[in-house]
């Protein structure tokens, strides 16, 4: 590998944290990507890899629904979806995580904070925003409430069906990752109390 | 294509549903596999092909964890616990299509429905499955809570820590698949009602 | 007896199954005649049969409301209270039992067996139909949320006021007979899976 | 008719409440009977007469369950399932009514009135009393969650499958009376402000 | 001490009842203050003068917020807030005690009642009285979803800032009093039951 | 005054914020002595300043609880009820305002943040705060159902009956403090993100 990686660390998951030699190598591969992308190797990649293959095929699901350079909603979008989600589910590691990612989405980290806290209280959101956040609580934690008019809202803030579904996959995509992340009990990485 | 495949049906969701031609290859690939092994194309993969490299990719993620031929877990465990994840999400679709395929698994088609309607009340159970449908209930609804005795349960049945996970990824990735059908509110197939 | 009935069988409930000559004629006669109408006993009459007179009085309640030939309501109409209050109170064997009466009913078995997994998702309900579900589902969750303005909806369907409390003893009725079979944990009959 | 019956009061009830001459003759027997016995026309049977025939069948099943001089359970067991039923079904009728039966049964008026408000905050409950309270509530609430082990709670208080299932006769009458009175939101009798 | 005080009684909580001559001097008089106005000492100041010091701070702010004399909102307001946020807490002590008070308040007794039971089932309350009960049930219940259109509800029953914050203040005060009283599981005292 | 104080600020409130000239002498020393503690004015005590001579005697139930240098309890310990409540009350504005205060009570601020936002994810907690942390959260969220038990593992802890009811205090008042600042939509201070 060309990139310096950290050592193990068995105590950022409540379950076995495997050796990155034991990793399929398009898992390492996302790993060394990660890591030469924020300058240090992220705990919740180093934690799930111990799904091996079937981890390696889920980043691949996941990592292009947060690109910022990519997608059909814009990155900002994007990312509230994914920290209220996170909210919504009670993973506190992804909220920290997304606290940060959607303070620089936004241009202003304290509004990443509150979102990631709570939405609701934040007075100062967007309508197109809070609409986006009021959609990924329902879909989180009453899919089968999201009516017609749910939809005709969204079609409102100029959003086309392709543009829906995405926001479908994003929260959908956290619905799993959150499970992932509170299961193990991932610790939080330093670099979430910059 | 070399199979022969049924035109657009716009009324299986609530959203658009694109024609065959418009999707990536991989896509269409997906398509044609699943056609081919089922003798039709089922409802919910033309109702999310809306969702473009997106879906095409939640496939690949998707399709392994459901394969009997591969897998870290016994087939039979991984159907249920896909099916009583799509009961506790309520996905109708996915209950129905899952009351069949756990049917197969398990070789009895009665218990395969009753489990789709409620694990709770099948008495039939075995411990084993018994243990792992609770634990796709308690990670659906209440992530947060699954402790470290659960854990210990999952291990005393003779599961390591990368089958664990693999059940994770199972439940996790309904927690996801759920929402798309629910969303879509896709209409069930003629085949389910056998 | 006339009728040529089975013998006891003590594995379709939590508790004990008496003995048929041990019950009340009354309530000896009623499974006689049910097993005359259906051609086999189910297995709800069976294992309720412990209740002795108190159960004879029940039937006596219930079966004159679920009868297609009496009633203020259409027959159709008090199948989809049943079917989906027994939704609602989590009835499985009530719920498969409901699924083959309402496709009767309706004259579409498929349409009876999806509104016993969830009503909600049936976008094929007409709205006479999906009023009176929404309502049963009202008056079992939260029966104090019942407004003036709903039942004004159900004045609106052309109900008076004894066709409504004709619909509230329907669903009041199934919290009760729910709740017997729930506890027990009455075995599905073969018949259900037809 | 024997007994000098008041006149219509419209008023009790959200609904119609039909004349004593538009009823069926077992009705109008049944109101007399309880009329002459408590020395005045309680406004929960004026209500539900409504329901005609219907109501008239489900007094016959209700009123031996509550009557002092039978049934497998001792009276004041039976006063305290219906009670705890209906605090938990939030029936204000329900509750002022038995408050009242419950402390004549147990001889003590205070006790009757704070179980009737919430019988979990009555540390002088008998261990007996206490357990059929809870499986009153469980049986209301969480159907589905009642286990072999409450079962056998049961058992150890010296109840058989009989007097069980007497007891599920109770709570399962009082989730049907509690959804007519809650509905028809009946007016509460002066003598229940004793 | 000026009033003659009934001796400790050690069975009125669930924690030690001290005895009146260890208590700081201001919960000593506030003790004999209350006892002077009402004839006789209420379990509830009793119990909570475990509290020491920290319970004469929470009583110098409790008080005046009850006392019928003072107060920018009606006396009768004032008591429809505490009594239905006891209710809605589910503290029994809290409800018998107010049930009374909030009968004076209102000159019914009957109505006081029927409010510390549930007020969503009194038809007879007036819209001003509904309106501060249902706010009163939102901020105990769902403080996060008290919305700008419910602060209007209470601008168009004529409330001004100063106001709307008094009743917050008095939901607020007894989501603290109940939670002391539920602890302690105190003793209803004799006269709550008239 | 000697103390130097900002101007009033209508946006740090949902409802009306009152110039210091408006308030009662002890509201307005309390504002200088906590604007000298901390270097500035929190926005906490400008918003419920509203609340005038109430207000008042709020602060001084409520300082005392919250001072590092007297209480019954250890100061972390108070920290920790106080940080944990208000998550589980859904107050953001006092999350983050403990977050930092239950930090340097801990000396680790990471940790001060990772209990706002949800203790249950939080391995590191010793048994002394994590007991702390499930008392206060269940006596926020379902107070009934503190048992006997719940009890005797506060002495298991070493707390008596007096640490045990100052810790229901701290509880409790946080009850009514999360209320108003939900309420009030209360902006967060520049100075929670450090």
């Amino acid at each position: 590998m060309s990139v310096d990686l950290p050592e193990r660390t068995a105590t950022i998951s409540r379950l076995r944290v495997p050796g990155l030699e034991e990793l399929p190598p398009k898992l390492q591969h996302q790993i060394e990507s990660i890591t030469q992308q924020l300058g240090y190797t992220p705990n919740w990649i180093r934690a799930i890899a111990l799904g091996g293959a079937h981890t390696a095929r889920f980043n691949e699901y996941l990592l292009p629904l947060l690109d910022p350079n990519q997608g059909l909603l814009p990155y900002a979008d994007r990312e509230i979806l994914a920290t209220v989600t996170s909210a919504e589910n009670g993973c506190s590691y992804c909220r920290l995580n997304h606290a940060g990612s959607l303070g620089e989405a936004l241009g202003d980290s304290k509004l990443g904070t509150r979102v990631a806290i709570d939405f609701k209280e934040v007075r100062e959101l967007s309508p197109r925003h809070r609409t986006l956040a009021e959609f990924a609580a329902k879909l989180t934690n009453h899919p089968g409430e999201v009516s017609d008019a749910d939809i005709e809202t969204l079609r409102e803030l100029g959003l086309d069906d392709e543009q829906i579904f995405e926001a479908v996959h994003v929260i959908s995509v956290f619905a799993a990752a959150n499970r992932f992340t509170i299961f193990l009990q991932v610790t939080p990485d330093d670099a979430f109390f910059g």
